[in-house]
Order: C-alpha cells, then structure tokens, then sequence
C-alpha cells in the first residue's frame, strides 16, 4: 500500500518527512479498513497484476507551493449541476463517508454544507489498486478529484446534489485526517429529537464538541449558524452606517472599572494594573461629546461573573449603539426598534438557507416579529405578569422566570418573539439613567427581548456633569473612578441615548438554540478558555 | 442675567439642581464678557427697559424628553443653502466663535465639520438683553437657534457655509460647556507648518490633546480621520465579503501565549491567569480546518512591548484574513494585493472630502498605488538597498531605517506608496511559516508596506502537524503550550495563508501622518491608558 502512496510529482527539495508521515497515517487506515477475505485475494492475485493507474491516485506531497496546476479547472460541490456531461473537472473536499463494495468504492465528498457522491469503479481507467487506495482514506481526510459529473436516475437521499454522481478519474489526499476521530461529524450532525429518548445516546455532547471544535464546526448545522452570525454583524453595520451612523473603535483595556467596580477582569500592565471593559459605554458617550453624533462599535466585551448558565459568556461580543437626539429618547428608542425589525428582515430574506440547515437539526419554530415593533410599559409588563398570578413589586426587576413568562404571555397575546419594555424603575438601572422627568419612580430606559429573553439594554444618559454627580453620590459610586467620565460632559453634550446588544444571544434567540456556546465559535465561560 | 436665565419652558418635574448650574456657569461667562462700560450702561437705561424678547431665548431646563417639539424643523448646516429665504428653520450645534459689537452679536456656530454665521441683532423682535445674552454664551457649549436663512454678499471666509448666514430669533443652550477650557479648538485645529517656526508656539501638544479627547475629537481633522478610519474597515470588510470571506469573531482570552510567550499581557481570570491574545491567528487557522475556507476578523489585538515609538501601540485593532488555496500561496497574495487596491480607491473615491478636510492641518501627498500592486522579492529589495550604499545581510530583517529606506528607492523606481515584499528568509518569520520548497533559506511569506512602513505581515502556514511540530522544535517553541494549536491539524486541513493588517498604521500611512496616536481614538501605549 505504501507503494501506491508516493508522491505523485517528482519532488524538487521537499519536506519529505512530512509526506511520508501522512502516507503512513493513510496506510495505518487503509489496513484496518481491508476485508481479510480482499486482503488473501490480493495475495494470490495482484502480485503481477499491473496497475495501469499508477500516477493518478496516491498521496499528495505537502502543498508547499512549489507547483501552481493552473490548468487544473475546480468546480464548486454546489456548482457541479453545471457540468453534467461536460467533460472533466476537479473537486477538493473532505470524506464524509467512505463504502467499499466489491470492484467498486462510494466516497460522499464534502464541501461545507454540500455532499455529492463519488464513485471510483474498477475499468478501463481505474485499475483494483485505485479502488482499494480510496477506500482506505480516512473520513474528513481532504482529496482532491478528477472527475466526470454523471446525472443519475434515481435521486441520491444521502447528498445535497441528489441528481448527480462523480465518476473519478484521478483522486489523491491533500491532507489526511488521522484514523480515530473524537467525534463523528454525523453524530454531531444528528437532528435533536427530543421526543425520542433513545436519540440522546447518539447525540455529541457539548464539552466533547467544544475540546474538538474543528471537528464540531464542520457540522451542517455549525456551518449555518456562524455564517447567519456574520449575517448578523453585517446587517446591524450596514442599516446604522445608512441611518449616518458612524463606527468607532474603543479601547478594551482601561483604567478603571467603568460601571461601579464589580465583575471586572484585572490585568497585569506593566508595573501596573489595568482592567478589562464590560462596555464601550463611556468610550460611546465621548464619542457623541465630540460630536460624532451616532456611532456603532462591534467589540470583545468582558464580565468577569461566575454565572455558569445557559446564557453567560465571560467575552462576548458587543454591538452597541449611541446616538445624540433632539428632544427625546424615543426618537432613539424607536431607531432602535427599527434596526432589529431590519434585521430580521434581511435574516428572513438573505439566510433562509442557513436557517432551514440549522432547523435540520434543532426543531425551531420561525421567529415572528411586529413591523412597527410592539412597546410596552415596564408597568403594563408588571400588570401582565400579575394577571397571571405572578407577584411582583412595582420596583422590582424582572426574574429570569418572570422574563420568560412575559414573554410568553405577550406572544400570545400580540404574536410576535419580539418586543420593547420601557420606561424601567429608576432604582434598577445604573447611576447614568436619565431619569423620567414626570414620575420619581420610573427612568428614560428600556429593554428589547427576543423570545422572552433580553438582548439588548439602554437608555437616555444623564448629559449634565453635576446631576450625574448627584446620582452617582446617590448610588454610592465612587467619583474619584468616574471622574474622566464626568470631566467629558463638561464640555458641552447633547442629549443622547443609546443601547448595547449581546450578539451571541441574538444569534441564539433567533435560531431559538438552548445554549449560547452555540453561538459562540470559541466559548469563553467561568469554567473554559480552550481552545 | 439670571432671569434670562431661567428655563422657558414650564417646569413639570424637572431636576432643577442641574438647571440651575447651568445658568449659573453661563451666568459666570456673561459676567466676564461684559465690558465695564456696557455694565454701566445696562444700570442706567436697562431698569425699566422692557425685554420684549423675554421667552424666546435663554437656558434651556435639562433635556430629560418631557417634551418632543415635533413642530420644529431642524437642518443640518450642510442643507442651510437649501433655505435661503424659504421661511425660519431650527439648527443645532456648538458655539465655535462669539463676537460682541454694540447692538449686534456675532456667533459662528458648528455642527461636526460644517460652519456657519449666525447674527442677533437688536431689532423688532430681537432686544438689547437678548443680544447680551447671546453674547454670553461660553464657546463649545451646544445651542439651538431659530432662524431665518438669508444670503450674503460677499462670501464668508471664516465658515464653511460662505454664502449664507442666520437672523437668529430665538437662542436656547442646551448644553453649557464650562467658560475655562483646556483647550481651544481653534488652537488644535491650526495647520501645523513646518517651515514656520512660529506656528510651534500655537500648537497643543500631543498629550494635551489626548488628555482632552473629547475636545480634541472636535476638529475638523480629527472628525474627518476617524470617518475615514471607519471608511477603511467598511471597504475591508465589503470587498473581503463580496470575494466569499465569512467574518468571524475569535477570542481575546486565550489559555496560552499563542507565538513563543513573549509580550503577552497577563489576566486574573477567577482562581486562574489568562493572557491577551496578540493576534488571532490559531482561530483563524482553526476556522480554515473547520471548513469556513475563507475568513476575516476585525477586533481588538494586545500587544505587551515596551515601545514607545511612533507607530507602537499596546493594543490596537487587527483587520485579519485567512484563506485556503488549491496549490499556490500567490492565490491569497493575489487576493490581499487585491484587496489593498480596492481600499485604496475606495478611500479616494468616497472619502475624497475628509481626505481634503486633513489635508487642511497636515500637508500630506496623495497616496500612489499601482494596480496590479507591486511585488518584489526580499532578495531584490536586500539589491536594491545594497546598491544605495546599505550593507546588510541575506537574512537580516529589514530594520527600521532600512525598511524606510527602501520604501523610497521603490517610490523613486515605480511611483508606488504601496508594494508587497515577497519571500522573507525563513529564520526570521515565526515557526509556523512554510518554508519555499525550492529554497531552504527562505519561506512562502510575504510583509506588505504603504509608504515604507510594514502594515501587513502574512505567510503560508504550516498545514500539516508533523511537520509543524518539526518547526516548532527548530526554534524552540515548548510543544506543551502550542498542544491544541498543532491537534487543529490533525482532522485534515487544506493549504492556506493570510495575514494581519495594523487597522491604524493603514489610516495614518494612507493619511501620511507622523504618529498612530493621531488615528486612534483612543491610543494606549506603555504610558498611556487613559481616558
């Protein structure tokens, strides 16, 4: 077998030691895959049997740049319908399966979220020995193939191009995929049906998925999900960037905790310390005292709590907002409203395909939403969960549990998995809450919740140094550590407000995932900073 | 001056402690501005005299969105010439200047880079104490104006809207901006000439403008760098899209230096240490062996070095890409040289006014490019230098000097500010970079420079585990901590290079600035981490 493993280019001055590691990987593979009853007949048979393949399969040598194969023609796995009975193309991809049958091997060849099958059959072009090679290469090994696309009769169930098949005329390992895998890739990709009890034993469980993330991001699924969060990230910058918003950068390391002092990573800077941003908040803010009138970042956020649940992150990513207004705050609240309502416009219209693969996997109803969005008073939230039964204070923030019944009740009610509270207690927001100017009890802030849960929080800022002194003293802050953050609004500020949005929990809340590791490609928690 | 004060609208709830020190701040302001004989004037006649402008001027009570006054109009002073006579409008924006001459006041009021002329002018409907009062405001404070919009004769140097000016009949402040400011825009706004000695003197030095951002942050050419700035990640990311990239977001919390150990940042991460990540270059790497085949990143990079240069910054953002190619690493070089061209005239193209706007402080050549880029080998860069007299060595890194050096000899030969250097010596890039096959001593990797400073290092990576680990014991990197970077490539990995781009060295070398500080919003260094 080694033999059929050799670099099929002449080599020049390559990494030989390399090449041949690989090689020996395949073999190993390639032996445990062998039939014993194949492996006797090759003994009595093939000895002499001359193999008019050779030089059209094998093991590859390490691309190490040294050939550019310009005349080699690739095709995408999605685009190959094009080149039914079109001559011949080249295809690279991983195995996802591999099935040996007699004279003929079966290799479905992946490309990201696409399979088509391959068919390498004994005749006049593919000699036994190219049979057998293809057989031994190992799943989520990378080939590449020469092949020709045949239509087929009946559709192919198991691959993305059901219509189709490829006949291979050259096939050779790019790089191999060691034998054992931690994790099988259909195993990862297995639909969660929670009525089936017996579903559970085949399902990957997250921390093996999260120590093997390579292997787990292959899934159909995975693949989906972080091409909608980019979708995501996209969408919010280019509807503020039209809105005349302008994006800015803030700093992550700071000088002081920003918001009273909890929850905070400190960092070794020097002979000094420093601390880690749980918001661009102040950065915003300064960012609109000079006169920059609407900004968005998209940024690394840090929160040093020892929350381990389904929805805390220790890093995750910002998507915040702060815009100066005229008037009032609702002229903000309501730009805010309309960006979400955008979003899941271009979420429904532009990754539908996305979508439809992550509920291959997850069962997960479509996500509804109001155009314009639905606003409701924290009272009247307050009102809805009482009718319910539920008791709660005036002034009390909302329970995990109360979040979620709200949310319940208000789809019920009016239908959508998205929503608008406003109007929140003063003495539940942060010092910087501008308060309502009508009633003592209630602030100028405001919540959004995507089914029943908060993704976003914010509010018109106090703009005016002293009364922010005033509230600060009022909440026990420090106002040595706030005191830059003072100094800014005593060069003139307009009145602003504005908003900071977790993007893995959009992510999440939108697919309806149970858990934001999912939505995070590298999840960082109280208990994981690997990989 | 106090009753002019007070707030014109009527009070329902509002924080009268904070209104009161505004009117209390201006009311300072006024004082001083008064000349002694205006004072004395004001005792005799003013007693009786009646304000017949009462209410149509004054302080404002705190905006707190009591109200809405959907009623007024408001235009941006870039719209004003769309109004010329066409009835009264509203704008708002900062006192820039304020000039008192008997019975008429002459405020030049500024809204981002736009400027206009406003005048109050005793008259029917405006009175002597409204004028006075308008005089009175503190420069920078924020202030609306109601007004007519009228042509002028002979254009107005002073102000971007030259050929109009505004009959003021009402003027409220919004925002107070306290009298004593520690800086003035005009002053930090002056076109820095080198050939005047003169012009030293007038200047506010760097870390007084960095102390005072948010002051600073107001001129002109600072408003049209950070437009620009977000400018260049925009077309990074538009460009990087529309060829098939997926954005991804990578951590900045990592388990262990990623690149040898040096110049990481330390974090207390519960009963744990974590560092910064210094590039994100394994989860970029890692997102390749996922199958994501073509990715970027935007977001923060940290980097522990002691430098205090011109162009070093301790944390800075990273515009990063990774791609996978079929055979030959010129397929992403290609793409990134590409990419470079589209920036660069995308940044002529659409940002031509702010380009103009810096241009006004800091006399800058315009940016030259070639398209296709420029690429040199190492070897032809080490000639050329060679020939202007440089000794230095075969695989020696380009020092500073040098590396500006050649940077001219290249601008001087073909007329480009922009040009990649191709094939490095193998023993100065880091472990991971493939060496050439045809050339032991140098290596698939390439720097690229925009006006003779390196703005992006890339190479082909090591795809293959073995080989890596043979690398990584070449120099000395403990396998233990670069573990789980080398099992990525286990599970099959297709080709692939990329590289890292220094977001802010891009916009102050585009712009020919002299230091990185001037393109970050805000800088950190050894030295610096506040505000």
């Amino acid at each position: 077998m080694v033999a059929d493993g050799e670099p099929v280019e002449t080599a020049e001055q390559q990494s030989k030691k390399a090449a041949k590691k690989q090689a020996k990987e395949a073999a190993k593979a390639a032996k445990k895959a062998e039939h014993k009853e194949a492996a006797k007949k090759d003994q009595e048979s093939n000895v002499e049997a001359e193999d008019y393949s050779a030089g059209k399969y094998g093991i590859a040598k390490l691309i190490q740049s040294a050939e550019t194969h310009s005349d080699r023609k690739f095709v995408k796995v999605s685009d190959l319908s094009q080149f039914i009975n079109k001559g011949t193309v080249w295809v690279r991809g991983r195995v996802h399966t591999s099935r040996s049958k007699g004279k003929q091997c079966f290799l479905i060849l992946r490309q990201q979220s696409s399979t088509v099958q391959c068919v390498i059959a004994v005749g006049d072009e593919v000699s036994k020995q190219m049979v057998k090679f293809s057989g031994s290469i190992s799943k989520e090994s990378v080939i590449d193939v020469h092949v020709k696309v045949v239509p087929v009769s009946s559709s192919i169930e198991s691959c993305t191009e059901q219509k189709l098949e490829l006949y291979v005329c050259e096939i050779y390992v790019i790089s191999a995929a060691k034998p054992q895998l931690p994790l099988q890739i259909e195993d990862a990709s297995r639909p969660e049906n929670l009525d089936d009890p017996e579903s559970l034993n085949i399902r990957v469980n997250q921390d093996t998925r999260l120590d093997n993330r390579v292997l787990d991001l292959r899934t159909p699924a995975n693949q989906a999900i972080f091409r909608l969060e980019a979708g995501v990230c996209k969408l919010f910058r280019d509807i503020l960037t039209e809105k005349g918003f302008t994006e800015i950068h803030t700093p992550k390391i700071i000088p002081a905790p920003s918001e009273g002092g909890a929850n905070v990573f400190t960092v070794s800077y020097f002979k000094d310390s420093v601390y880690l941003a749980q918001s661009p908040q102040l950065y915003k803010q300064m960012a609109i005292a000079a006169d920059f009138d609407k900004v968005f970042t998209v940024g690394a956020v840090f929160r040093a709590e020892d929350s381990n649940t389904h929805r805390h992150l220790t890093e995750f990513v910002g998507l915040d907002l702060e815009m100066s207004f005229k008037y009032h705050y609702h002229e903000v609240l309501h730009v805010i409203g309309d960006t979400f309502t955008a979003i899941f416009k271009g979420l429904r219209d532009n990754y539908s395909k996305e979508i439809a693969a992550v509920g291959q996997q997850f069962k997960v109803d479509a996500f509804k939403f109001l155009e314009p969005p639905l606003i409701l008073k924290f009272s009247e939230g307050v009102a809805m969960l009482r009718e319910a039964g539920v008791e709660t204070g005036d002034e009390e923030d909302l329970s995990t549990p109360n979040e979620k019944l709200l949310g319940r009740l208000v789809k019920a009610k009016y239908d959508t998995d998205f929503y608008i509270l406003d109007k929140f207690p003063l003495a539940i927001r942060p010092f910087y809450t501008m308060p309502d100017p009508n009633n003592k009890m209630y602030s100028n802030s405001y919540d959004m919740f995507m089914r029943g849960e908060e993704i976003l929080s914010g509010a018109q800022r106090i703009h005016d140094a002293d009364f922010l002194i005033e509230r600060a003293k009022h909440h026990g802050v420090d106002l040595q550590k706030i005191a830059s953050y003072i100094e800014a609004f005593r060069f003139g500020c307009p009145p602003h407000a504005g908003g900071g949005i977790g993007m893995e929990r959009v992510v999440m809340l939108y697919l309806g995932l149970d858990n934001i590791r999912k939505t995070s490609m590298f999840p960082r928690d109280p208990k994981r900073t690997t990989p």
